[in-house]
């Protein structure tokens, strides 16, 4: 379908200055973009290369010019480009139609539209909702639940009962609904911890590429509306994820714990069991938080174990200049006669 | 089939004390608990929520009583309800039957009982135990042996030739017996180190959803009986696990490394080629152990270079002071009026 | 078919001692080897465990010798043993022929001697180099393109538009060209930012087991040729990588990164977004590269964050020694009559 920048402009809320016939097709960065492209221009830094595009229009900050373009003016630039993806882009179907490889129990029920690829798997009693998109070789295990326009990817496997609300699209690859890890140790074996809980997942979420979410042991592993999950990210039973957090690529979260709504947690970092992470809260790359421990609202936290960023900073700036302080040590033991071997 | 507490007292060898004809049908939270469930209580902190279950049946330690409930008192509460559960639950099978749009190689041989969903690939001259389940979409490659009652979940691949000892559980998109990373590097390009040994997959073995684990390079790669590996995990090749060994999520095991038996591995650990993890050691959440090093049995090691917990913890208490130890330094070069700069 | 030692010298360009007439049918090491396999021997260290060898054939370096043996007599016996291996070793298919089962639409063009296993999918205008196989269970997304003698190992996902070069090889469980992480967050939900770029690999490109390589947002993902890459790393969008790069298992390399010819990334590194790594820079295990930063060509890296290698270990020494510091200027305190307790 033909959009025009007026149709957009109209669509995002944006203010049209010139000429809003232009046929606006797709989104591009400034030296991709052809004519009919849509660019998008955050301020003065980025202006030469939005000027230098070829694009017929631009998103644009107050204030800013960009001759010979049709200018679509809000005050959040990329935040209106992202929404104008939204209105210009059809994501390529994960499926169409039912393919007729697909194997789907008698009881299962498909609301209108739902599409099946090729050698995907349904189990007895699941239920999809009107609009889904399930990819080839995806596996739905019994009793799974899925709301209206889910996106299942090629290849993502859900375990038995596992419950997704509208919305919810998951990347290939992606284990949903596993096992959690829990043995308890007899005299001569292991004995799994009963692992029988279920696994939600709100509104909206987004799960990346080979990552794992674990169901409950006994209780529930809930994920929030608007949860954004990168890959090859774990998340462990009875977690608690609450709504709008980012979570980035490699990061894990141990068993129990809880994270607060927008809260954004950094890539490769690690959560031990039955930590809070407060509402608001940001984890830094590669952070460590440690069994039990809460990091608290308004902290931006790094390192292990994780701290406050400032305090880890003014830390770590004598940690660089540990040899130094050292020697600095050694020169006072010499002007007092003092010996420099440990004193113990 | 119908079990009282009665017969669960006598499977697992606990004291029966009430109503011994009571059903019990399943395990619970106390907060979820019906009925006919059976709930665990550790001791006095966990008592009050256990005295409001609404669940007939209960495993006590020694002394603590529950009025109204059956209760069957054992010395460890938790590792009797993992108990439990292996009695009373039913895992609901990974396949059932053999279904037809499977693709087996005729030189398969396959023992009674063995189930296979839908879409596996089983290829020449492999060997499946009896009673062992292939869930769907799994490849087993060529000559891959497989022992008894062995259980795949839906989408785990087997490289040729892998072997898994008897009662081995494999979740889904796990990889198991792919090739090690190794190249050696030429004048114009990398050679690939050959990858043409085995992995030997002991009885009992537990393996997470999306973990890889590597075939030997000239080799083998070895994971005892009873080892536990949660989900991502990686371990290359040509190494050996020990007997019960615990390995949480996202840890890497690099080639030729040995870890002893009854060792436990945190989360996100990174082990270095050619270490030695000695039986009973414990590497802490994120430790990182240097190539060549050994941790020792009775060691606890944390943080990266990887060091015993309670040296970890000095060294750390002062590295969280050093801001107060940078300070005290330059109090003591103003008595002695020497200047506070770095001495080289 | 069968070769001798005098072919193999032939291939590799080794000077032959001894019966040439030998068989050479495998390789192995030293300890598994049988009469007609291939060793090497690197020096005198190994020399012990070659001789005792029943291998028949092995490689040595100048100077070394061993008696009894067919001699190849190299510069760079590991070298050798790789380059032997590619000229001996045949390597399993990954797939024979076109399994009827395959699921391939009538517009994809599959080249001479293309393979394709039970349950592949590939999608309209897919394009298949001759000599490619494509494992079962793999999904080739719309308008990907792959060179000649590619091969997919079962189950790997290639989202729509990839284009693999020749001689790629992707081991299973991985996923190839799936969206970059990225949202705009808005006041009520946050909006994906498009990711609606390529991925674009090099020849001879090797990917590791759940690995997941993220097209570009806007742009272009790029490996370089040669690039070698473990098991479950992950990539994301708008990285560069150059040629010959190699990069160990579950390390992760944030967005618009760029990773220079030569680099070689250890296992679990994490790489913060619009990092430079410089052509030939190593990065040890675990390290941490933070947002925007540079390593240098010819450093050597380790740490959170990184900094050169002999930096941190003087660094790290004090660490290690803090207690004894603090003790020793605690003496000092003692001695000038000050109180040691902090001084704000």
């Amino acid at each position: 379908m033909m959009r025009t920048a007026e149709d957009l402009a109209r669509s995002i809320g944006a203010e049209l200055e010139g000429d809003g016939a232009r046929p606006v097709r797709g989104l591009a960065g400034p030296e991709q973009a052809q004519a009919d492209d849509l660019i998008y221009c955050e301020g003065e830094r980025q202006r030469a290369r939005a000027e230098a595009s070829r694009a017929g229009t631009a998103l644009v900050p107050p204030g800013l010019a960009l001759p010979g373009k049709t200018l679509l003016r809000v005050t959040e630039p990329k935040l209106a480009f992202a929404r104008a993806a939204a209105f210009l882009l059809e994501p390529a179907p994960a499926a169409q139609g039912i393919h007729p490889s697909a194997v789907i129990a008698p009881s299962a029920r498909l609301g209108p539209g739902v599409s099946v690829g090729p050698f995907a798997v349904i189990e007895e009693e699941v239920e999809i909702g009107g609009g889904s998109e399930i990819g080839a070789h995806c596996f739905l295990g019994r009793g799974t639940r899925l709301g209206e326009s889910c996106r299942l990817y090629p290849r993502v496997t859900i375990y038995a009962g596992t419950r997704l609300a509208r919305g919810v699209v998951v990347h290939s690859g992606a284990v949903i609904g596993s096992d959690g890890f829990g043995y308890v140790r007899g005299p001569d074996r292991q004995w799994k911890f009963p692992q029988i809980g279920r696994l939600e997942i709100g509104e909206d979420v987004e799960i990346g590429a080979n990552s794992a979410i674990d169901r409950g042991s006994l209780g529930v592993t809930l994920l929030g509306a608007d949860v954004k999950i990168d890959n090859l990210v774990q998340i462990a039973h009875n977690v608690e994820i609450g709504e709008h957090v980012v979570i980035a690529a490699q990061t894990g979260i141990s068993g129990s714990s809880i994270v607060g709504r927008d809260a954004m947690i950094g890539g490769q970092v690690g959560i031990g069991d039955h930590c809070t992470i407060e509402p608001g809260a940001v984890c830094g790359g590669q952070a460590g938080i440690l069994t039990g421990k809460t990091i608290q609202s308004g902290w931006v936290v790094w390192g292990t174990p994780a701290r406050p960023l400032e305090q880890f900073k003014k830390q770590y700036s004598w940690f660089a200049r540990l040899p130094e302080l050292a020697r600095r040590v050694k020169r006072l033991e010499g002007r007092l006669g003092v010996e420099d071997k440990p004193s113990d």
